[in-house]
């Protein structure tokens, strides 16, 4: 599997994507890596690599950074050469198997969007996240590409969610959930009374769950959480907040509070963090677009860099996009309701 | 101050309401508390009760109780007498300064609505929250009352939510932040485009700061959270979710490991469970409406309802719904945006 890595993208530059390179190439024996970006700064943080795994990596050159804070429309006008730009076009030339970046969200989107087209019968992509919950995983999507969708979309959504919990989560016939304001049915507003229709009645019935409320995000009732991207992005950005809150409550009122065992505690506390950081989660896939695509949290670091890297290799090597598209043709035609 | 308890509401009935009646009663001198439901359930409750507090409850009959999955507007059709509606009449009849009900949370609104007007110059009422954040709290409104908002219910929401900060949080010039899905302006759906609009050129322009993200919230940045009853619905129950799977996490994966200072740990994580647990926190006011409601957790306990009562009590007190008429009030005049 070969995947290109937005070398400049994130909050701290070329340096945690090259340690996240080299990382995931020695634990991913089938991987190469192309490093997009700026090819000096590039090759400098590739110095001190050893041999054989430099070897698995190579360097396409950008000329241009798409900062965190720009506005993507602008930058995809102004700054054609963007190591963003560079990215997807490896993948629309067929020269990679998908691409990851840390770089600005808004930006990898837009640019992938104008690139490469939707896959045949998606009507929006959507970016999946995966959840720890108290048995195991759930993916909830969409978590920012779509703050306004229709019906139709959040269906797509369950579909998309739904192959890619059965081939990369390991879970056959995943249960879809809803997010809403309480269980019973009629709760929400038009858009999400209108999407539990289409889900309880449609195609996905026998997968569907109902609503899930905001409570039961981590209790593993469902494998896949369907959401309009408002509400998916202020939710996984909330459970970050969350954990980081009460990880360091527990640090200074439990921890602080121990003599002979704290390094124990500490230890233990500090294998939870690793456990459940975001950097564990290696990215978040855009599905629905012609191409293996990982963004990435702009804090990543090199863990959680050479996470996404091994995944977007398992979504390339799974055929994910092929089986999301099977999947989408497999339903009936809907006329997209408003 | 007099207030009036649903005593049928919640998930347990009568048990935690009675008790944390008397809980109140003792903790607050200038509290009495009517107690609105199936009287000889209420009486059998309170056959324990020592005189001293007892005299300070009195009895409200109602013969029907709403269950908390039943439609809200079928409800208030079918069960005039319930003990939601009995206790809207007591505010609407001024025998009370407030009410409290951990039942059906949409069919306490919606009778609200019915028995009750808005405050002066209110658009549309909110529910506020109370959420800790590592340098104190901050309140978050809509969660639940309002899913499909304007542009001006929300900006009322920056005014109630900033009054309640100053009168009940004790915070001078409250800091108003708009839940988004990025930092920058232009993030986010028409509606919170518009809104934002609204506040940055506005007359809570001085106290606007722009927008949150989720995982801004618990940080302290602002003191006032304005958001759609969707998100803010979703928001506060994941909170809880969240709390809950991590500390759970903690019991096991940090408190388990230990020998010596399990005690020591055990008891300092209870400490925080007790100290950011919902039932802390006391309820959330319904805010715009003419009378102090409390909303409870359906699953409120005993404490919860307590610190509920001696909320609407403090709410009562310091005058709090004049307080925000006034505020409305010297608003210029607005067009509803759509």
């Amino acid at each position: 599997m070969r995947i290109a890595l937005d070398a400049m993208g994130g909050d701290h530059g070329p340096a945690p994507n090259v340690a996240g390179a080299l990382r995931a190439i020695a634990a991913v024996p089938d991987l190469s890596v192309v490093l997009v970006g700026n090819q000096p700064q590039i090759e400098a943080g590739l110095e001190q690599a050893p041999p054989e795994l430099r070897q698995r990596l190579s360097i396409v050159h950008a000329s241009e950074v798409i900062g965190m804070d720009e506005k993507p429309t602008d930058a995809l006008r102004k700054k054609p050469d963007s190591s963003i730009a560079r990215c997807w076009h490896l993948v629309a030339d067929k020269q990679v198997d998908g691409l990851v970046s840390a770089g600005n969200t808004g930006a990898v989107v837009a640019t992938g969007l104008v690139i490469k087209r939707f896959l045949k019968g998606v009507r929006r992509p959507g970016i999946a996240a995966v959840m720890p919950t108290a048995t195991g995983q759930t993916v909830i999507l969409d978590v920012g590409a779509n703050v306004w969708p229709k019906p139709l979309h959040l269906l797509h959504y369950g579909v998309m969610g739904s192959v890619f919990a059965e081939q990369i989560l390991g879970v056959a016939q995943p249960k879809i959930g809803l997010m809403n304001v309480g269980e019973e049915e009629g709760k929400g507003h038009e858009l999400i009374q209108k999407t539990y229709e289409l889900f309880r009645n449609g195609p996905l019935r026998e997968q569907f769950a109902g609503n899930v409320e905001g409570r039961d995000i981590h209790k593993g009732m469902v494998d896949v959480i369907v959401t309009d991207g408002f509400v998916g992005n202020v939710v996984l950005k909330h459970a970050e907040g969350v954990f980081d809150f009460i990880m360091n409550l527990v640090m200074n009122d439990v921890i602080g509070t121990l003599a002979r065992e704290r390094d124990l505690a500490l230890a233990a506390c500090q294998n939870l963090i690793a456990k459940f950081h975001y950097s564990s989660f290696g990215g978040a896939p855009l599905l629905g677009i012609d191409g293996i695509c990982m963004i990435c949290h702009g804090a990543s670091d090199e863990r959680a860099i050479a996470n996404a890297l091994a995944a977007a290799a398992q979504d390339a090597r799974v055929q994910l996009n092929e089986k999301i598209t099977q999947a989408i043709a497999a339903l009936p035609t809907f006329q997209d309701l408003d």
